[in-house]
């Protein structure tokens, strides 16, 4: 079996540390590196401060045989990196031609005068393979260190990302040899993670060794992850398949997807497979139902339009919510949520009507009916089904599980035929 | 002066390094910390590993005063941090029964058997101090140590989010001599970096040298944030607030709010002074504008109701666009969103009517309208006014550019009195 090859990632800037922006570039290196088989088990944020690039860089090689540093290579005073690198790795800069060229080619494609801090960075350490950065004025540089490759590029997310797929992942899987790893992803909602956990402790509990499960909570569910790493005597893709359709029979109706879906995108993909329009109407959600149904590509397909009913009188003239339901039960009651996506189907025109009404707070709460009271309902020419929910978070949160739900209650709900 | 505190974050989760999930944590953290006069030096992500943590957790201790801690609490096998923080501080777990009463509360509001799993949340090392968490399961940790403060919190987001506010930074106050820090924050919209630096460059240049000037450009615009720490001369305050006049005076059309409001919040706020009501008709945003406005809490004063229309049909139907502007202009016209705005403004009966019409993308485009092509319009008793806008975004960058733009516009036409 190939030995392990790790990881770590040293990202250099104040801006991180400081909160005024977020490494997205670390995650999105994980993945990439997870994709060929390597794992990373530290990343590491610290400012553009020479002491702190090299203490952390020398533990790093000591831990891994991947290094990835990003940021701390542009022009200004405080960008420290490649000085920095050059007198780690006890070496000279010296003009890389290639690399002159594509920073002169960059200015003159803006036609802006090229400055002086901009030519210096065509000036690399000589014992390093530049990398070429085809985007930018700041070339990457590649250094070999007791059996370790460590690699500076810059924190542009879209100049590291090329640099990334261009060069640095070809070079890795070229110098290591890595082992097969396959991650197969099921999306689950309506279920919390400890009852995940102990509906599928058995089956956790005998998967294979070289298969391991994680839990990743998240705000729509629970996203199990299942990575299989090859042992070299099945066939990984089959053996992963195999388990996932052992958890499928355990849990199938809490699965909305398989791999990288949103809840969104699986209704979407539902009312297409099932020629199947859907209209909104809602009032605590305030229009987010209708946002995350057309955040998703080509939902014009399916989605024809939503009324967001915030005062009564716009439930009652559009909606066609009477005067006398909403003075008996309230804004908030079972009777109006029906009545509402009934309403909506019908205004609009489309197969399903869903709805929404509660008190999302933090003001507008009763003893009989406190904030986090909220109710939903789905309507089709068959059937209106309506739910209470109870939630104790934050305005914008209780809005965004009450999306989840009426989504959810969607995927429940919907005819299996359209003629049904 | 005060001796400078300083302070170290470790985000614990395999999801952090295999890329599943975005620290969004630590740069919050980093604001937070920052705003109370301490500085992150370094921000480590590790596995749920025991020997990681207690390595790092040495490591960070002896270059920082506070150490923040997230993830690893959950009620899983994977989750590792608790045990492995009782065995660094050398102390036992014992049953902490106010941390058992949130948990039960929690499981009876939602009505659920609590699991065995989630009676051991409430078992805390014995030596340190319980934070409570007030949204979720998994108590926080206070420790001390070589006179730092270590605190273990969850890595949801909401959770340690209100950990930090209500306990962690109200403590760390108290606990450390903290420089006295005041921060003013200036909201710009409409304007780009670099434009807003060139503004006001000489003034910029003329900051007393106990004053720092932060650009925090996000997607509504460019934050303006005003550092001041006392140099015992002046008052702070007094200090600051002529800077944000001088200020005000330079860009003031820019500037929508002044410290950390959003741009709906200041919208509501226009509204609400001006007794206008608003509703909203949208196409391409697929109510996201009526999401940002009702995400305000008591924004049922002033916000009646959407009509979101993605179909021609609703368009027509609901929104008394005439068929002879659709056919003869297109959905995405001006004509079109100037017959939205003033068809929801007279079918929910309010003072104002917004509306978008546009080709979000990814398709949909064609050569004279291509994808990110957009119109927007403001209705109101006496004049309509349209802008067209131009994007080259994602689907979803599209949408949210969008959204900004109409609420910027209302900012911009709204009358200043309701009578007027």
């Amino acid at each position: 079996m190939e030995k392990e090859i790790s990881a770590e990632i040293i990202t250099i800037g104040d801006e991180l540390l400081y909160g005024q922006v977020i490494d997205t570039n670390s995650a999105w290196m994980g993945q990439e590196l997870g994709k060929i088989g390597i794992k990373v088990k530290q990343i590491t944020s610290i400012s553009d401060n020479p002491d702190a690039i090299c203490a952390t860089l020398t533990q790093a090689i000591s831990r891994a045989q991947v290094i990835l540093i990003t940021g701390g290579l542009g022009p200004t005073k405080d960008d420290l990196t490649k000085h920095t690198l050059a007198r780690y790795f006890n070496t000279q800069l010296q003009l890389h031609q290639p690399s002159l060229d594509d920073v002169e080619a960059i200015f003159k494609r803006y036609n802006r005068p090229m400055l002086e801090v901009n030519r210096q960075q065509a000036f690399l350490p000589a014992s390093c393979t530049p990398i070429r950065n085809a985007l930018g004025t700041a070339p990457g540089m590649l250094f070999k260190e007791q059996g370790a490759l460590i690699v500076s590029m810059p924190g542009v997310p879209f100049e590291m990302k090329q640099m990334m797929t261009d060069s640095i992942l070809p070079r890795l899987q070229q110098h290591f040899q890595l082992p097969q790893i396959i991650h197969k992803v099921v999306q689950t909602i309506g279920i919390g993670e400890s009852f995940l956990a102990e509906a599928i402790a058995d089956w956790e509990d005998n998967l294979p060794p070289n298969l391991k499960l994680a839990y990743l909570p998240h705000l729509a569910g629970v996203r199990l992850r299942l990575t299989g790493m090859s042992d070299g005597n099945s066939d990984l893709e089959t053996q992963l398949q195999l388990e996932v359709d052992k958890l499928t029979h355990l849990i199938s109706e809490h699965i909305f997807a398989y791999g990288e879906v949103t809840l969104e995108e699986a209704i979407g993909q539902l009312l297409k497979d099932r020629n199947l329009t859907i209209s909104t109407a809602e009032s605590c959600t305030g229009g987010l139902v209708a946002h995350k149904l057309t955040s998703v590509p080509g939902s014009s397909a399916y989605f024809m339009g939503s009324v967001v009913a915030y005062s009564n009188g716009v439930k009652q003239a559009q909606l066609g919510v009477s005067a006398q339901t909403l003075e008996t039960h309230g804004a908030v009651s079972e009777e109006t949520v029906r009545a509402m996506a009934q309403g909506v189907r019908q205004l609009l025109n489309t197969d399903i009507g869903i709805a929404t009404s509660g008190i999302a707070g933090p003001d507008g709460g009763t003893p009989e009916k406190p904030v986090g009271t909220i109710w939903i309902a789905y309507a089709d020419a068959h059937q209106t089904i309506a739910k209470k929910l109870s939630y104790n978070k934050t305005r914008l949160l209780n809005i965004e599980y009450t999306v989840l739900q009426v989504l959810n209650l969607v995927r429940q709900s919907l005819p299996k035929r359209v003629e049904e």
